[in-house]
């Protein structure tokens, strides 16, 4: 089955490379900052944005309320950061928000926050590949003019290059988010000193524009809505926080105080750019709006359907630096740059998450093996398709997606931080050492306030964006929910059906007596081969079957039998309507009605073969006579394989696939360490 | 694999009728000629409007050569029901032109006919239909407006209806083929009458159109080839008329002769309702034109696209019977049923045909299996799937589609009858008695006639339609005979390397000793089911190995492994990367490293479950350990099935599936009889 599904996949992507066993070498934090941070620093190429957009509602003047909705996400950042420096600390082993949940709450709990964290990754992927590719049209309109197309295309990219195998590597991240954020900090220091120093009046290329106003004269608390819903849409630059909680293990020691540093550094950054591309928006009078096509004005004529609304950043950079200069054109690169990179860790954060509930049984056992390369490419292709979908419907919009956004990250949050009261809580009963006991009760009332902060945001987002599309993400995390506790219902149910019996009972009980059958067609060398090894096994009978399908055929098999002398007795069942399944089936529940404490061996020759089209011509009556034999009782299906010549083909296939790197394996840390301070049992 | 892809086949076909064991019934005459002919019978409902349209070309004037092609494709039935008479007494088996060509003239001019055979299945259904659902359109305007979608609509039905398993029953065949029969001989009566009795001044419905020709005043060799173009077209009627030396088996005794007479009887009928049909045609006289929207003209306006123009034989009914009234709804009702029925006939012979190929290693073996429905229903799907396609990209126009048509038919005419001729000089050549010498001179003959007759139109069918249309049929004929062809090297390629040899090799050599290793990763009843079985065998070692991809589980099994004093030991594998296929694989090569006669059995508990979602959720190790094991050279693996609850129901749906009725079952005969005269060795 797997070589079935496998030879689409391989036509397309081709062979994995071979990369050297996934490092031993752990991450310092220069490196771990861009690879756990590229998802929340990229956020700042479209959060300030969502926020101006947001505003403009209520007119050009509530872009004054913009700096108080900065200074709210700061706070919110801040909190955030200094919630999971803790959990950092209490969790080291990389289980993140799902551990501490389960851990603490409960299995619901646990559920709850890995359900969101699902549809976040699914998230996560759309709008920073539609945002990328925003970023880029801004220098290159080509991509702007074919936006569903371009994001499918990227994502249809990543897709491949994780389903190859591309092992993440420290350099690749690096490079584009230090490029990013040295060329935001470069851009807020020249944008500050020309404004400041200089005295030059920068404006940016929509600074000439008016904004129609959807609801003129705002007030009270439809303003305070409103305000609110900017404040929520500013918190998209929240996303991806909890990343470095997940990858604890992959810190050089000390783990734990090198992940907290990195989170306060990429915290630091974050709310820096955020803020500096804010007022250097509000100085470079960046207008924009949530339908530019009817709400932006120019000379007093509405700017219509063919106008591109250019994401802040780059209306700012291209005010600061000049159209078309190269700074522009390079931070617009590694903007898109980084922010592709955002959508390649939930490539790696997706399959991640998957093992781990499937450990739990929350999903398929067969995902919980690590270097499963077949597992990590259905969670591979999974979130891939539904991002693809989502970017389709929503026109890749980053706007219109980030209305989805959110909610997950801040669900997760919520219950993450409760989670670590609940875990204060509990220390705080069983220890008496005072200094210990003050650095808890800090610890607690830091995360108390992060979930209560967290919380109370996850309420005005759930209020303010709910029609706007949150729904879509909450019906996808019910969707989530269902199917893993469905599952996790089926693994319990088996379990149960097939605990072992304290006492030997009925089906547990030694068996008798074993009869073997080996099916024959005819004397070749699989037929030989499998009788010798049946021989072999010293069973109480031993005989060799065959279905009479064509009496010609059965004639020389007869002979043929005989003039070799094979010393086993040769049965042969007739067949007339020329089935092979049901007269082999209905001998093999005589022979156990006989004697029902004994036991049928089947033998089966098996063609061993090298292409999916070859099997196809052999082995499809065993096959399926295999599937039948399965459901009768008291047998025991045994396959001896003859490998034919093509069937090296094959071979060298699995042999090449097994050397394939892991989505996400430099994250994880070293497979060892993982696996010792995994509390799931 | 074959549930999976079951699942959505019953979802949209349900479960299959219990029905009777294929009858024990013979076909009696009065059945057989319905069963058989339905495909000739009906052929006149769209063969004699082909040859009006034809002539069209040249002008009305050309309509007077009419009688003339009538009378040609009359002397060419009478040839080909002759010739097939001596096939029908020399080969009583059924095996038809296929067997013919093979057993006379060798493999390739088998292999010929028998893809000239499978193109012209796909063929009749497209064709069948497309006429069915215009005589159908002349009654119900609805169903000629929406051709393409009615047409693919009946061709889904009939899939359905055949994947299900509806027995083909005599009397669902009997009554609208006599319907047809009966209406069209009252038609030609009764139009008789009111023409020379009465006198009436009978009128077809286009009978005042005047027809510009495309071509006027069309002479010499011109015209010889639209002449000759449109008897191909008129040789139509001929189609189907091999159907009856392929079921000699299902004719009551003495089948040979009662099979003789049926195709007499049916050559009759087909040609008298051909020439009644030309002639009314002329008396009323019909007006028909290929390009009807530009060349059929009306007061000298030409009739639009709009024009929707009906067959030959609604618009004789109309003449003869009165638009709208009972006796046209009736004969136009009747007409489209015999031609379903006729494209029914395909849905049974393509699999029937399918399985004979089988049986010489032409196509997948599972084929040849009579009862096989899965076989079957690959082969109805692939039918279907083509004559959909041409009925969409023909746009459903029957004309169009009976350029590709009739190439097949005469291909294997043509071979077949020239394989009579030798199979008489075979005979001839050791026969001494002088009264059956005369008579095998005489079919000889009758035989060489037809070769001549048919080789002939074959050569005028390929020289007059190979651009409008043929090519596209000796294209598929090509692709079929290269499939078979590379099937059947491979099946002689696989047959050469597994040919035992005379003295015990290496590879059949007996080996020496058997390990065995039981896989376990919890101590559960399909754990201590397989330990039973296992130790059941006596093989000369018994351990249980287990892989360590979670140290926790790990210890709990080998706790409890001790805890309840199993007697086999316990080998545990590590797994860095929690594989489990790569250590197991690797531990097995080693055991054969060190003793390299020694087999390894490798015993794996596996689940059964009824649901194939439930299939994801289990054995997917199982299974990818199994498919790699299968590579490894000295290997035997063995299932220990454990049928879960859930396993129930799949069981019961097995059952239901084994109650289906094979399409062709009828027309076949009962299988011992089918098989005792079978040739093929």
């Amino acid at each position: 089955m797997s070589k079935l599904t496998d030879v689409p996949k391989r036509i397309l992507i081709g062979r994995a490379l071979r990369s050297d066993r996934l490092g031993e070498t752990l991450l310092p934090k220069r490196v771990a900052l861009p690879v756990f941070a590229s998802d929340p620093l990229s956020s700042v190429a479209y959060a300030p944005g969502e926020v101006l957009l947001v505003l403009s509602i209520a007119g050009l003047s509530a872009y004054h309320f913009s700096p108080w909705i900065a200074a709210a996400v700061v706070v919110l950042m801040f909190t955030v950061v200094a919630s999971y420096r803790q959990n950092v600390h209490a969790y080291p082993s990389g289980g993140g928000d799902y551990e501490v949940a389960t851990t603490n709450l409960g299995p619901k709990a646990g559920l709850t926050v890995a359900s969101a964290l699902l549809v976040d990754y699914v998230l996560t992927v759309a709008v920073s590949i539609s945002s990328g590719i925003e970023n880029l049209g801004s220098a290159i309109p080509f991509v702007v003019e074919n936006k569903v197309a371009c994001a499918v295309g990227v994502i249809v990219l990543l897709t491949l290059m994780n389903l190859r195998g591309v092992r993440e590597s420290g350099t690749l991240f690096a490079i584009p988010t230090y490029v990013f954020v040295a060329g935001v900090f470069l851009m807020i220091a020249w944008g500050a000193f020309r404004g400041v120093v200089l005295g030059d009046d920068m404006r940016a290329p929509t600074a000439d524009f008016e904004i129609k106003p959807e609801h003129p004269g705002l007030a009270g608390f439809a303003l305070v809505f409103l305000l609110l819903r900017a404040f929520s849409s500013g918190c998209a630059a929240l996303t991806g926080v909890e990343a470095i909680s997940n990858g604890v293990p992959a810190f050089r020691k000390p783990k734990s105080r090198n992940a907290a540093t990195t989170l306060a550094m990429m915290g630091l950054l974050a709310v820096t750019m955020f803020c500096g591309i804010i007022g250097l928006a509000m100085a470079t009078d960046v207008r924009m709006a949530e339908n530019p096509a009817k709400d932006l004005i120019h000379d007093g004529v509405p700017l219509g359907p063919d106008y591109v609304q250019h994401p802040v950043i780059s209306q700012v950079a291209e005010a600061v630096f000049g159209q078309g200069s190269l700074l522009f054109i390079v931070l617009a690169a590694a903007t898109a740059l980084v922010l592709f990179l955002a959508a390649n860790t939930a490539y790696n954060g997706f399959p991640l998450l998957g093992s781990i509930l499937a450990q739990d049984r929350y999903l398929p056992r067969q995902l919980h093996t690590r270097g499963d390369r077949l597992a990590f490419s259905n969670g591979i292709v999974l979130l891939a398709g539904a991002a693809g979908l989502l970017v389709w419907v929503y026109g890749a919009d980053s706007t219109r997606l980030i209305q989805l956004y959110i909610v997950g990250v801040f669900v997760s949050f919520t219950l993450s931080q409760t989670g670590m009261v609940r875990h204060w809580n509990r220390l705080l009963a069983t220890e008496s050492d005072q200094a210990k006991r003050r650095h808890m009760i800090r610890s607690r009332a830091i995360n108390a306030f992060g979930a209560f902060f967290t919380g109370l945001v996850l309420v005005v987002v759930l209020l303010t964006k709910f029609t706007h599309g949150a729904w879509v993400a909450l019906l996808g995390m019910c969707i989530f929910y269902a199917t893993m506790t469905a599952i996790r219902r089926h693994y319990d149910r088996v379990a149960e059906e097939i605990a072992a019996p304290e006492t030997p009972s009925e089906d547990t009980a030694r068996p008798s007596r074993v009869h073997s059958v080996v099916l024959v067609s005819k004397v070749h060398r699989p037929a030989l081969r499998a009788l010798a090894y049946a021989k072999l096994l010293r069973s109480d009978t031993l005989e060799a079957l065959s279905v009479n399908v064509d009496a010609e055929e059965t004639r020389a098999l007869r002979e043929e039998w005989e003039r070799r002398g094979i010393a086993v007795p040769l049965k042969v069942l007739d067949s007339p309507y020329r089935e092979v399944t049901r007269p082999v089936i209905e001998y093999v529940k005589s022979l156990r009605a006989q004697s029902p404490r004994d036991v049928v061996s089947v033998i089966i020759p098996e063609y061993v073969v090298g292409h999916w089209y070859e099997h196809l011509l052999h082995n499809q009556s065993a096959l399926r006579l295999k599937g039948r034999l399965l459901f009768t009782p008291g047998v025991m299906v045994t396959s001896v394989p003859y490998q034919l010549e093509s069937s090296e083909a094959a071979k060298l296939r699995a042999r090449k696939r097994q050397d394939w790197a892991a989505p996400g394996s430099v994250r994880r840390g070293p497979a060892e360490r993982a696996k010792d301070s995994s509390p799931h049992t």
